[in-house]
């Protein structure tokens, strides 16, 4: 039997879902042999959604859930009492070494809190980080943590550097990432009082490359590859990026449109103003690992299209080859020695 | 006598300092009758640069200070030591009397430390906080507080609250500003202890108008006008919208100079786009005050040209007739009844 990474998707969850969702599974599977996904969702609208494309059928299975959790819905309720949604249904899947991996754009609070009741958490991990991936002016950098656990400790902070170094290095392919906290200034004595106990902590650890402080008007671009910080201040740097990124793109365009002048001028660069920003586009790298988890939980964008749900599945076969929750395993065992 | 404001100004903090700090001063006094400006810092260099340009001899002074606190200084110690420098001078002048208001583009931390030290805090004010503009979608918001002093108590925020509602509506014009706490997540229960501990006394607060939750995404959109904030996460909201604005736009330009098309289309474009650029230039707003202090310290940025400068000094007229403090004064008076 050869080897595969075997996905379950969330069909129910997202901005597109289910139409994008599948679409990009059909994509994933069409490019690569060695993965083999579960669709999992209200099996009726998936088969009628599947119909519509070609690939291989012995590499997409459906499994069916009736319920769905929305994303106003409060997370920890949702998911103790919808055990039939898809969100339940496939992490469960994932606990049970049925699935390596679960993707979904579903609710964030729904997948962070699944994650940690269903999945569970490995041992000696204190707290399991979400990691987005952020464009950079050089490529791009791991944000972590953006989870919803605020009021974090130092030796989260420090489980978090070792952790999102594993996953630059081993699934991104970034040798030897620089690490860098977060903070207010790049002197050692600078910073709020959980910086000024992490920052020693993090000198001293010797399976990570620190580089010291990071000002938030570096991160962009790109001075270290994994950006440290506890869940609210990341919150604040992925959404800010989000917003500024928003705002500057369509005062551009509203600059473009003013007159017949700049209307020429526009049709002349918008192709390769695209292409250029096309580098900026978070989109392109997946979706966010949930790390730390016995299982691979990721959470791509709540508006992900098929090439987004595509990335992020094919980054599972990464994840699964290269073991990466061996590698933290072993890592965080060493802690506690 | 005719009633107007004395600005005691740093002539040698900034990195175009002198020349557009001195610069800045003319424009401001051709500008405004009821400016007299006190340039504080070398005074030969002064009166030379001086010596360029024509204005009102009357509006215009020059106070001599032999030493400069670079950037770099530690802050406590620069003011504590260097006692003839142009800040230490300068703020001596705002605590006596003999100024209504100091402008600087130096040293962020020696403006901080000098301004409670020297100056020192309106009674009841627990902390003074620093209160940039940020540019955004509709206009600008007070981003408040940005400051040095971390690790903020929720009392803290409240005042900051407060105070930045005075600012935005007397000096800046904002009818019932729009009063928000930066939050990851809309909703009342979520948020770290230091919000969530705050969110129900903001809302409590009769003298402000408090729209609830913010989050980073919202900020750009200019969807509340006062950000209230702790200064960590202040100065990486800060921070990080000129990252993010930088890198863009050197994409942007990267875009535009790909091919002969792009170079043609640049040149269509260029004007227009720089003109719309503009409204999200934070130096058209002049510097940041740093309020809740007996008499005005304004920080302007540390690449500020002679628009900058101008722009904060004719601020300061405002702040003075509006009788900002008084009203500051008033308001914290009342929290202690």
């Amino acid at each position: 039997m050869a080897e595969y990474t075997k996905v379950a998707l969330d069909a129910m969850g997202g901005d597109y879902a289910p139409f994008e969702i599948i679409k990009g599974a059909v994509e994933a599977v069409n490019k690569r042999k060695d993965i083999h996904i579960v669709i999992v969702g209200k099996e009726d609208i998936i088969k009628e959604e599947l119909a519509k494309y070609t690939y291989d059928k012995e590499q997409i299975e459906i499994k069916g859930a009736s319920e769905v959790i929305e994303t106003a819905e409060p997370p920890v309720m949702a998911i103790r009492r919808k055990k039939d949604s898809s969100i339940v249904v496939a992490m469960n899947m994932v606990k049970k070494g049925e699935a390596d991996a679960f993707v979904s754009a579903g609710s964030s609070g729904a997948i962070l809190v699944g994650g940690q009741v269903i999945v569970g958490r490995i041992k000696g991990v204190e707290r399991p980080p979400l990691a987005p991936l952020l464009p950079t002016k050089k490529g791009f950098s791991l944000l972590i943590d953006c989870g919803a656990n605020v009021d974090a400790r130092p030796s989260h902070l420090v489980q978090f550097a070792k952790m999102g170094s594993i996953y630059m290095e081993h699934v991104m392919g970034v040798k030897n990432p620089k690490v860098a906290i977060v903070n207010i200034g790049a002197e050692e004595e600078k910073g709020n009082a959980l910086v000024k106990e992490t920052f020693p902590m993090l000198k001293a650890c010797p399976d990570i490359n620190f580089t010291g402080s990071i000002e938030a008007r570096n991160i962009p671009y790109g001075d270290a590859d994994v950006i440290v910080c506890e869940a609210f201040a990341g919150n604040i740097i992925l959404k800010l990026y989000e917003g500024v990124g928003g705002v500057l793109v369509d005062k551009l365009k509203e600059g473009m449109m003013k007159n017949l002048r700049t209307k020429i001028g526009a049709l002349l660069v918008k192709p390769a103003l695209k292409e250029t920003m096309k580098g900026f586009d978070a989109s392109e790298y997946g979706g966010a690992p949930l790390l730390g988890l016995n299982g691979l939980v990721v959470k791509t964008h709540g508006n992900s299209k098929a090439r987004e749900v595509c990335n992020s599945i094919i980054q599972c076969v990464t994840f699964k080859e290269q073991k990466i929750n061996e590698k933290i395993k072993e890592c965080i065992q060493k802690e506690q020695e």
